[in-house]
């Protein structure tokens, strides 16, 4: 018997891509960026606070990005707003980022490349890879996205970064570009992401909708996201969940 | 020992993309579309030299894509030049596109998204997929080559589709905007290809270059691209032959 791709009824459309927004969907981002401001402060001798620093630095990254889209600034990849948000997150922190040699601060940069996964998402894409095209659907620009993948085993099919499509998510050309670079309809995507914000965003221009439930990539005291807060296509607390819910059976089991 | 990154003369660069072109050095397309070719025949009743069809819809590719480089024509994905081209090639046969069903047409359309790759091309990317970011440098449209991954399993770690450069090879912008979603300078970036043109186009935007021969790409009585025309960076006859002279071990060798 042939494999039949899931179709949910919002859309009435087989899904052949499920699409993934990464930081906190598929890696953990706290924890990641957390470690490696760790080695840093040690190397350079300065006492900080390295969650409350990773908190920070991500703070920055919605207001950063809004500049761009409320069209105030050209299209700018994610590695130089990164980059710009960590010399405001040091001076957050008392710290002059021009007395700190520039490949300190460089080398912390990508430590957004080395996001570990969370321990559920490469068994899950593995899943999901055999019966649907697997990608990104991030805010990362491409050699961000690709250095994760290669360092974190994430086994996508393409990688569309933001610097493809020109554009920030929630911004519907995040999504409608990237559909159309697959050639495939709105409908027969979908989108599985954490933040019901983007599967709001998501879901108005036509996308199938997964939520994956992430109620520690804020740390032990999220407050957001803890739940779906939309009538969700499919909704999980992990990625090999989602897996078991398109019928994307075990790693054991023979590949159709 | 860690492993050292082939670092060629020609650009005093260490090498940290292996890209692909893909018709005719990864997938022989001869092959595959002559096979399409034949079902489509036997199943509208045509009489048709299935491997000279596929000669002649492919003789109208560099025409169609020389229109765009030129400037003539805006940018059109290959998609829809492979399916303009289709029809004038049943033409030259005789055959009245317009008097054959649509949906046979774009069935055809698509062996190009089906092709089978050379006997050597999954194991050879695999090894150097391990040392080396590996992907496709084509003239093909994303959802064509990632149509074509998984339908023969080459194992890309990204896909820069020509939508995505927005131009076709052999123009300069083409290697180089693939490079920059790289994140990569492009003597960081070596192209493999069987065909002397495009790897002359790419050495002469400094990119490091290695030929990988494939004589029977046009058939038994093929002329052209027999042999290396130019002082290229690796020469090789196979895709694992080049994962050795990149120094990317055998399948059964422990990754470092």
């Amino acid at each position: 018997m042939s494999f039949q791709p899931y179709r949910p009824s919002s859309t009435g459309r087989p899904v052949r891509a499920v699409l993934f927004d990464t930081f906190g969907t598929v890696v953990d981002w706290r924890t990641g960026v957390a470690r490696e401001v760790a080695s840093f402060a040690a190397a350079q001798g300065f006492a900080l606070d390295a969650q409350a620093f990773a908190d920070h630095w991500r703070a920055l990254y919605q207001p950063a990005m809004e500049a761009i889209r409320s069209g105030q600034r050209s299209f700018t990849k994610l590695d130089t707003l990164h980059r710009e948000n960590l010399d405001e997150a040091l001076r957050q922190h008392g710290i002059n980022p021009e007395q700190v040699p520039s490949e300190a601060l460089n080398g912390l940069n990508t430590s957004w490349h080395r996001l570990p996964a969370w321990p559920d998402s490469v068994e899950g894409l593995t899943r999901i890879h055999r019966h649907f095209i697997v990608g990104p659907l991030s805010n990362g620009n491409t050699s961000l996205l690709l250095d994760m993948a290669r360092n974190a085993g994430l086994p996508w099919d393409v990688i569309i970064g933001s610097d493809m499509t020109g554009t920030y998510k929630p911004l519907p050309q995040a999504y409608l570009r990237t559909a159309e670079f697959l050639d495939l309809e709105p409908g027969e995507v979908m989108l599985a992401a954490a933040h019901n914000s983007d599967l709001h965003a998501a879901r108005a221009v036509g996308l199938a909708t997964a939520f994956v439930a992430r109620p520690t990539e804020h740390g032990p005291g999220q407050v957001a996201d803890l739940a779906p807060e939309g009538g969700w296509d499919l909704v999980a607390s992990s990625i090999t969940e989602l897996a078991d819910l398109l019928g994307a059976g075990t790693l054991l089991a023979k590949v159709p």
